[in-house]
């Protein structure tokens, strides 16, 4: 795995143009359709218990996350991930607020309990919690990440998916281990751009059936075009920095992941 | 019906701002609603079934879109429809997806069993759906547009509705028929311009009882404000293309469209 | 209260980053939370019956919005609203288009009979329909304000609640009274800046206790952070603004807002 690998399956998505099934929060719907639309691969909603199935066994890669959830949409997130797996399609699950709420905590590990999940994107203390820790993750937004790496490790092999937590560094465990360093602190000033990044991964993951190595590229590729929206826009611009993003989501290719991934294996 | 009369049409919008309802789906909100702001329309969005009758008798025309229905959803849609129908109120319906899942396709077949639908705008394969064709439509992305042309003039006749066929080539069958070929590509890297679409030419059939007139007029101006926007971003740039369209939707103006619009009567 | 304070209040939103729990319509959603972002608090949504007044307990201010009610949504608002007044935390009720329906006006008031509403927020016909009122506001958008004025003292009184009432001039009654006049008339132009505002008066409630001086200096920064957009964008280019607005909510500073507020003591 190397910033070559990242280029390839970058080219492979846009030419692959895979249907991404997204059932997520009403916060991001646009957002999330725009960036891969973007990107290059094709999205598509659909959170009605009545279609979410269907829709998901004809899609390439489905996108469960729980930011704005009801009883309701996690039923219709249960139904189509079970129907992804049944087809082996890759499932990506984004606890988003785990540990806020007892609700949002429970139908997250509904989900995890009934769905098999195969990629699981959050942050550390969003998976901590799914983890059963009732212990600070320190390092979170320190220098020191080891705490972070140890936690993904856990994760993955207590729930047997593919853990990628997100930060200062963004970590990955799976069949193989990787860390990232691209991206900008501007990211953190623009809803959304955690819930879009676990899209992006489901669209790397639906060209390559190895998740750590789909992720660790589809990371490094959305640090990358971070990193130069954020040149246009600086740090005080989220307004700016939001359409750059989109622009850059469009038009970072290989040659820009090629020089600028800050890929490391672990 | 000429780019004068489109003019025309666009002056009246901008004079009476007529109140559009949006019942439509939670990707687009926001961009349908900055969209008809910005063309000078009045947008409302209200889905609960306890007031969308009620919201439907105030507007002056209403928009039907199942872009992420839910049982719920289709049953305010058809309370709006049939109360709209009763007030002589256009209904534009955008079946978003038909053929995509039964689900979809059986909502899309029930609201046009149970509404009066005035102006039905989708793609060639949503429409063939709906017109039960089983085979495939040929010349959608292609050169050939005799085949979509047939599409609309027998969707029109044996739905009785105005049907506009948006593509390459965009087709308005009704009391008359017209194609027109405003529009740039990069408007399918944007998600909800063809949602957009919908609420503008209802905006135009909200001042124009002749809907064929009124979709061509609202066809081309869109369309001449697409192509002004993706002047200014290219077709690399969705993020800016999304900005500037807004501001085209509001600067566009009979000069313009008279200059621009290509429009023909069939 | 003058623009120091304003200042004040805004370094101190900064540096606190309270949490607001906002449960808004589908249409803002995104803005919402954008803008909440860039002015540097930090939103929630979370609108699920479950969890409603989980998350309000949480936060440090809670908004209510029905701009696309159902009555799930209007039940987790009185949960929320209920849970937050039992723990003291501010709540901002902003009741979107009451008087446009029944259902939304009975709505409205069902919220202000079960919750005790801190901050009432609207435009005079929306504030004139919950005082009960079935005359017309006069000099809404015209240059007299006294109607306005008196509006917003009646509803503070009737209501128990500190009134915000906006229009081309704005005015808070509560514990004091005062008028602000900054602003642009582009705002109405682009949805949701009505929303947003309701969202960035609960941020300034968060850190200030005497809720009229913090709808004030809410009002005053938003307006003077909207003269700076508009003064990009100018009044032809809604989406520039709506970009340049976010980039503004986050770069007006206390220097900026000492210069250019316009706040009168009633």
């Amino acid at each position: 795995m190397n910033n070559e690998y990242t280029a390839k399956l970058l080219e492979k998505v846009r030419k692959e143009k895979p249907l991404v099934h997204n059932l997520t929060n009403t916060v991001v719907t646009n957002f999330t359709a725009n960036g891969l639309l973007a990107l290059g691969a094709s999205p598509v909603m659909a959170d009605a218990v009545e279609e979410a199935a269907d829709m998901a066994r004809i899609a390439r890669a489905v996108v469960l996350n729980i930011g704005t959830l009801t009883s309701d949409k996690v039923d219709a997130m249960i139904l189509a991930g079970k129907a992804a797996n049944e087809k082996g399609i890759p499932v990506l699950f984004d606890p988003v607020g785990a540990g806020a709420t007892p609700y949002r905590t429970e139908s997250a590990q509904r989900i995890l309990s009934e769905v098999n999940v195969d990629i699981l994107r959050g942050n550390a203390g969003e998976i901590a919690v799914l983890c059963g820790r009732t212990i600070q993750v320190k390092g979170v937004d320190g220098g020191g990440n080891e705490d972070v790496r140890k936690l993904a490790k856990e994760a993955a092999a207590m729930l047997g998916v593919t853990c990628v937590i997100t930060g200062k560094e963004d970590v990955v465990f799976g069949q193989e281990a990787y860390t990232v360093r691209n991206g900008d602190p501007i990211l953190t000033r623009v809803t959304g751009t955690g819930c879009l990044l676990g899209s992006v991964i489901a669209s790397f993951c639906a060209v390559e059936r190895n998740y750590s190595k789909a992720a660790a590229a589809a990371l490094s590729f959305y640090g990358v075009a971070a990193e130069r929206a954020a040149a246009v826009s600086g740090l005080d611009q989220p307004g700016t920095f939001a359409v750059q993003f989109l622009n850059e989501l469009n038009r970072t290719g290989q040659e820009e992941v090629i020089q600028n991934g800050k890929m490391e294996v672990l």
